[in-house]
């Protein structure tokens, strides 16, 4: 197994994490998770611009170009092999004493890796179940940063109460999952938080989006409460590796019927066809 | 110099941080930064409570007890010698794969340096200048997280503009600065923000709270609004390194009359006192 380590691609033992690298004392850091089908990065484009809008917000410069960032990324999947898995990418300011000012000199520190990870076949056809918590997170969750201990507590949450996600509440509003972005349907109109510091822009999220768009299905980002989730006719999250995964029950009450909706499974059939890859019911089996 | 790494005293290329660390990726992890005063550790018992309070907060558990750590860190500090510094110790939740769950099976990841700092004397003499910023940080501030990403922005920010810290204002109520709490003085009264999930309860603060109320100082702790602190007498942060330190300019308007306040000036008197040391002048002076 190959990683990435400051543009090169190295054996695991020539990784050298300092002590005082500002990721591991003050998650000073940025992150992508690319999925791999097949071998080949999905949708590599768009992770790459988030990836930078990341480092810009953050001000951190790298040394590399999207393009050669772009080469790098694509030499190691290549190592990786024609599998389903993901791209780990993460990138940190540096190592320098501690300070909470920026440091003059430092260089950022890039680590990235390949992972198998199979798609969730069984659950994309059973739906998971969720939690809702308060959102406790910090106002800038557009940026996909580092800073995770909100996210990994509230997950810990959910699994202990036999759940698979947590959906956040914020000032009444659902906002989004740990690692997903979340989505209702209600009357046939999908609804999402609108973007902007409060959640992360999901490359699933934008794909599902387009999906919406070509199927006609109304796709509107107003948002949506706590009591319209809990009374939506479908309710689905979407990450990299969740893909749209129905949810079919929250804090122990079933979504509608409590089976994956229709509009639901239109959008894992859309999604399918653009991975070229098959596990879900034939859309035309469902329209009937 | 030593370091303290998993429990052991060690050289610094002993020390291994795994790429695998949750605190690398996921800041998974807290700290503490305990003063040293003349090699010795200033409210050690402070810091272990509070530091243990941190970890019960994320579900971290030690194999150590508090007097075990604290018989490591003295160790630590013995190598240090007897100069003027810092402890710095931080437990992250250990090397494990990447996920957001907490690992079955990970063991905490300990590390604590030493590391000679300065009294800021001509600081503590003159003030310093700050300014104020809204609190874009998550909602449970009162864990000492290694999850700094916002306090670092927000320093960054204030350097940018000339100043050594910014104040942070939630909804429009001031709770602390990026790396120390913020008090004010009205009409000869204490105010500060109460303790909880909004703010650190800081050790240098308690150390404050206990100096005012053998001063017969009123000290309050209901909190008080950017207003209110645009308007105050005086204004002052409190940290471990920073100790009692003047505010003299916010947002480029000076504080009052621009100059250190009484009140600031007799509990600097009052910590110099409690650690032995003396750089301000005398309280006596001030009071004529």
């Amino acid at each position: 197994m190959m990683f990435l380590w400051n543009g090169r691609l190295v054996q695991e033992n020539e990784i050298q994490v300092s002590y005082l690298d500002r990721g591991y004392y003050f998650g000073d850091g940025i992150y992508e998770v690319f999925r791999i089908y097949n071998g080949r990065l999905f949708e590599e484009q768009a992770h790459l611009s988030r990836l930078f809008k990341s480092l810009r917000e953050i001000r951190i410069t790298l040394p590399w170009s999207e393009s050669e960032l772009s080469g790098m990324l694509n030499s190691l999947a290549d190592t990786f092999g024609e599998k389903d898995g993901i791209l780990y990418l993460q990138i940190t300011r540096g190592a320098a004493k501690r300070s909470h000012l920026f440091p003059a000199s430092a260089e950022p520190v890039m680590l990235g890796y390949c992972e198998e990870v199979a798609r969730p076949v069984e659950q994309l056809k059973q739906g998971i179940t969720a939690i809702t918590l308060d959102d406790e997170r910090w106002n800038k969750c557009h940026i996909k940063s580092l800073n995770l201990l909100a996210n990994t507590l509230a997950r810990q949450e959910a699994e202990d109460a036999g759940a698979q996600e947590a959906i956040l509440i914020r000032d009444g509003r659902v906002t989004e999952c740990t690692a997903s972005n979340v989505m209702i349907v209600k009357k046939g109109v999908i609804l999402t938080h609108p973007n902007g510091p409060l959640i992360l822009d999901g490359i699933t999220k934008q794909v599902v989006e387009r999906l919406a768009k070509q199927s006609g299905i109304p796709y509107r980002t107003t948002g949506f409460t706590l009591e319209e989730l809990m009374e939506a006719d479908e309710v689905f999250v979407t990450s990299t590796t969740k893909e749209v995964m129905p949810v079919t029950m929250i804090n122990g009450i079933k979504v509608c019927s409590g089976i994956p909706g229709v509009i639901t499974q239109l959008l894992q059939q859309g999604f399918e066809q653009k991975i070229g890859l098959s596990a879900v019911p034939k859309a035309t089996e469902l329209l009937g």
